[in-house]
């Protein structure tokens, strides 16, 4: 199941090309009162409403989903958490330039002593929003990554178990200020979490280990890698995170970003491609 | 007006060393539904129930507090945004002790050079509930800090105008493991981001940058200082962190802590005392 939110926070199921809007699914959550629960209440409620969606959809008449308005299939994240330089040969690059801050002094870090980073809720968007330059003076890079978006709220897991809390995955853009200050500032300004186009159930995808994906900037081919090339797999990823805190539904792994990192600028056009989830067109402003 | 959250979520005004039960104000809250809006709800509509909060005591039977479980006043942060090394003398004992990382290899780094980090919105809870050592075999240290809680949405507000944003203040624990990681992997874990006893609104504190603060471990003093020590004030880190993004009612501030850090261990009872806040006594476990 592709799910996505479009145009005025409508819900949609996406089909072929087309959209089909389930919004009246939406009825279905339970009511909210303060204090609010943690994590998005959708995707905590996906499993048990699948199957209501798609006989919605069934319903629903077909409209093209090139044109709506994309928001973040994930509305209410209780926390974004990234991992840092995870594909060998970006470690390369990011060793090549100074800008790219993966050292501590002259020695290089691995990952685990890096530690995983959060980027701000609020700075989430989905595509069509695009990104907004927060800093003109300063350089801010494309990072194209496989998004993971957990689905129950988890305790520590076991790598083993650790895909089952999974609900989907989808494109995710981790736009980066470089600079020396710690990632959770560099990394949150408002619209520097991009995820889309939409949520792809977890068991359309198979194996997220075993995805190509591209990234281009006005056409021009930028990033290419397979999830493969990961240094730390998925399953490992949130083994790690659930050590450290608490998961909840709509959390989001942003799994680290490939080679090829390098700086937009507005009036930049982002396409990022990722086997079997689809392509996204984010605009630079 | 001193504002609590205690026992079953119920929300209490603290007068004196009572508490009286105000939690029939959450009906004038208005209805949620998906997606929900960024922030805490109470806190976002503080200024107008406020009158109403207050009436709502005067009829309320007082019941002793330290008789109640005392919760984190904020219940739905949207973010949770630290200052690193913001106290001079803190800075020094950093330099002596090469597990407090603040310098990036030999070089001491300013506090711009560092970033705001973020906090993981998970971690948050309230004094009763104690903290949990989430790694035995390392360093827990405790920073005691002034805590500052944005009472509505923010973008961009100049320093002069910073101080009218804030909702109140509140002691804060910024519970930090000691390593290389990132700020915001070492101090996220769950229950790492304290807050308490209450909030005290701005009208009751005055001049944020004049507060007179104590940290003790089982009874002997660790932490002493004068918020007026604050490298950077509190209306210059609001004025920074709405320069990176949008701020949120319910956003919490951990303003840095001062001289006197050090580890804690299960079984040790930490007591903090802010000058116009009051204590709070939080178990380590």
């Amino acid at each position: 199941m592709k799910l996505c939110r479009f145009d005025d926070d409508r819900i949609g199921l996406v089909r072929g090309r087309n959209v089909h809007d389930v919004s009246d699914i939406l009825a279905a959550l339970p009511p909210l009162r303060y204090p609010l629960p943690f994590g998005d209440q959708l995707i905590a409620h996906l499993e048990r409403l699948r199957h209501r969606m798609e006989r919605l959809a069934d319903m629903a008449p077909p409209q093209p989903v090139d044109g709506v308005r994309l928001l973040s299939p994930v509305a209410n994240p209780s926390k974004i958490i990234g991992t840092p330089v995870n594909y060998r040969a970006h470690v390369e690059e990011a060793r090549r330039d100074p800008q790219i801050s993966v050292f501590h002094g002259d020695k290089p870090r691995s990952i685990e002593e890096q530690g995983l980073f959060l980027k701000a809720s609020s700075s989430l968007v989905g595509p069509s929003e695009g990104v907004a330059i927060r800093f003109a003076d300063r350089r801010t890079d494309h990072e194209a990554e496989l998004g993971v978006v957990i689905g129950r709220k988890t305790g520590p897991v076991a790598e083993a178990d650790a895909l089952n809390v999974v609900a989907g995955y989808a494109i995710a853009l981790d736009m980066s200020v470089r600079g020396k200050e710690d990632r959770s500032f560099r990394k949150s300004p408002d619209t520097y979490a991009v995820l889309g186009p939409w949520l792809v159930t977890a068991d359309e995808i198979g194996d997220p280990g075993a995805l190509d994906f591209t990234l281009h900037v006005n056409g021009e081919l930028r990033q290419a890698a397979n999830t493969r090339e990961m240094i730390i797999g998925i399953a490992r990823q949130i083994f790690w995170a659930s050590s450290v805190y608490t998961l909840y539904p709509g959390d989001i792994i942003m799994s680290g970003t490939c080679q090829g990192v390098a700086p937009v600028k507005p009036g930049d056009v982002m396409t990022v491609s990722f086997e079997r989830i689809g392509e996204m067109t984010v605009a630079v402003r």
